[in-house]
């Protein structure tokens, strides 16, 4: 076991749990965030409240069971943002993980934890989870492939919930290679028709940092090489500020539910912005959820009815790389605002989104993403890896 | 019978044929284009030459008995540009029918007659065909209703061809509700789903006359009101130029394959343009038709994807209104490309589109098109009337 220099795992003894012998990933090593459930070994859920109040699990999510049974063996648990509440992967209980591609930066979360380990080559692949950019943040902040596979195509028992009509599981890998082979054991067959055209969604671009965008636009320019030509498209006339608004206020209402019960009960410390997330979740309105919830049903159909032939998004991950250590709260939540306007599509509509490590930045890694419609995540992954290669 | 004031009806004695006492048309009277047979009538292709070399039909089109046994009855068989070759609308054998909104300009064509026929109220629908805007340019020009149904949707057996992959059917009428009802009686099921989201091509809106974008721009706000927001989209990154020149290569070589023959053996006389176009489609080098069919399989597959979901396309049919008839042959010809980039959208791809007539420019009508994908002919003639009533 090497040191784990980047402070990926959660602290303490290093969870073990030996795959299959054979089997698809045979010899693979990987990581969990600690909200997947693994017998014997305590879920923390990035909180020590959490893990004082919960039981030792008995049993195994069957995501990693899938995994173990493919061959692969556990060799941790991950550092997650305290119930998988923010972006930036900071957690002050358990250590903020280094960015291993950019050590003065943020890792991205909630996933931190698994990003890390994935970004300094500690595993071979990790698993994630995503909610409103989870996966996808940390995947492009650290240089590494991610993706947030269509909702509802993995079961997410054994995990703990945020929210739960847009939790989804996900993972990391060095590769596209092996960010499919993981998908070939997950996911369920699904729409395997060829994916096209490639659709440049106008608004997120240009949300993005200028340095983002023009770092990304040759990795476009050779996906049009496969694809085709990239179309322009205005996904989002209504300005990406209701896109994010529709999916904090639809999902705060189901953080509460799933939740809150246990923040009220339990009154846990919580390190900077996640107390004043639940805060917020808690004074919600019902009425800003429900129109929270009337406007996702408007971007689901759109979405739905645009991707139901096999285009695929092309955009930024995130609006530029992670941000600073020393970015004040102001700050990140000024980038966490802007990013999630563009995470919410795949969030309110279920898609599945793939982010590929194929650009630099002022010097840290940005994302590229790939979109498709629910059901799409195979060729999706396939085209990602096609690409990559 | 009213007098013929317009010159819709092609000269001599008016064919005429009792429909069904019952039925879903019954009582209508209507009118076809001098292209479908009609058993003990001449079918004059608009070309006196064509008249005299071809048989008396024996029999009926199909698309003909199905209105007559509706309950429609036919009332006259009504004008075609000569082979159906031209957009002007222009007969100098039997007459150019009068534009009925706008006498000083042409009718459209090449269903002229048809579109005459119904804009002047003398029939209550009337039958053409479109190959490439041949029903949807006269409607658009004499303000009046036309469809021009996805490729393949109904049979052109009776029909003269032109270009056979291009060639469908298609009707006017003055109402939405009535084309609606044609189209009941001659359309399979098809796909009934609901229809959305609007998307705006780029491209087809720039490439209009100022005058006529913004007399179109208002119908396009109310049919936002019924489908929510028109998402911006360029749909042609390689222009306009490119689908005009797919379009008239591919449609080219077909015309030649369908019509050379017979030009070549009769050596008919044509009015102006007529002849200039069979020797160009005579003259079309096999490459340029190879890659003409090349671009159109790109094309066809990016429609097909983005419209599989119910997406529904919306901008002007026509760049303008109707050349006036004093335009010369340069100009007519500038139109023609310019219509035919916006047109062959439809064509290269087998789409449905219909023509509503929502605007008046420059004191002449133009009309507001709705396309949708293949087999989903009824939803948008539902959708037409939904928001025309």
């Amino acid at each position: 076991m090497t040191e784990d220099k980047v402070g990926a795992f959660v602290p303490g003894p290093r969870a073990s749990v030996a795959g299959a012998a054979t089997g698809p990933l045979a010899g693979l090593r990987f990581a969990i965030k600690d909200l997947y459930d693994l017998a014997g070994w305590p879920t923390t859920y990035g909180n020590p409240d959490w893990a004082r109040t919960h039981p030792m699990p008995g049993s195994t999510a069957p995501i990693v069971t899938m995994l173990l049974e493919a061959g692969a063996s556990v060799v941790g648990k991950t550092k997650t943002v305290e119930l998988a509440y923010g972006l930036t992967g900071e957690n002050v209980w358990h250590g903020t993980p280094t960015n291993p591609k950019a050590p003065d930066r943020f890792p991205g979360g909630s996933s931190c934890g698994s990003a890390a380990a994935v970004a300094s080559g500690q595993v071979d692949f990790a698993l994630g989870s995503d909610t409103g950019g989870s996966v996808r943040i940390p995947a492009s902040y650290c240089g590494i492939f991610g993706i947030r596979p269509s909702w509802g195509a993995i079961s997410l028992a054994g995990a703990c919930a945020l929210g739960p009509s847009f939790d989804t599981p996900g993972w990391f890998a060095p590769s596209a290679a092996l960010l499919r082979r993981v998908g070939e054991v997950l996911l369920p067959p699904g729409n395997s028709a060829a994916l096209g055209p490639l659709l440049r969604p106008g608004k997120p671009w240009a949300n993005a940092e200028a340095t983002t965008a023009e770092a990304l636009a040759p990795a476009l320019a050779r996906i049009e090489a496969l694809l085709g030509p990239a179309l322009a498209i205005g996904l989002a006339p209504e300005g990406l500020e209701t896109f994010y608004e529709a999916f904090r206020c639809a999902s705060a209402a189901e953080v509460w539910a799933a939740l809150g019960p246990w923040v009220a009960e339990h009154k846990p410390s919580f390190g900077p912005g996640v107390g004043e997330r639940f805060a917020a979740a808690r004074d919600m309105p019902a009425q800003k959820a429900a129109e929270g919830r009337a406007f996702r049903q408007v971007a689901q159909a759109r979405l739905h009815a645009l991707l139901a032939g096999g285009a695929v998004l092309a955009f930024p991950t995130s609006p530029g790389p992670a941000p600073l250590l020393s970015a004040d709260q102001a700050t990140q939540n000024s980038v966490r605002a802007r990013t999630m306007g563009v995470t919410a599509f795949a969030g309110l509509a279920g898609l599945c989104e793939v982010s590929l490590p194929l650009g630099m930045a002022d010097g840290a890694p940005v994302g590229l993403s790939l979109v498709a419609g629910p059901g799409r995540d195979l060729a999706l992954l396939a085209l990602a890896e096609r690409f990559a290669s």
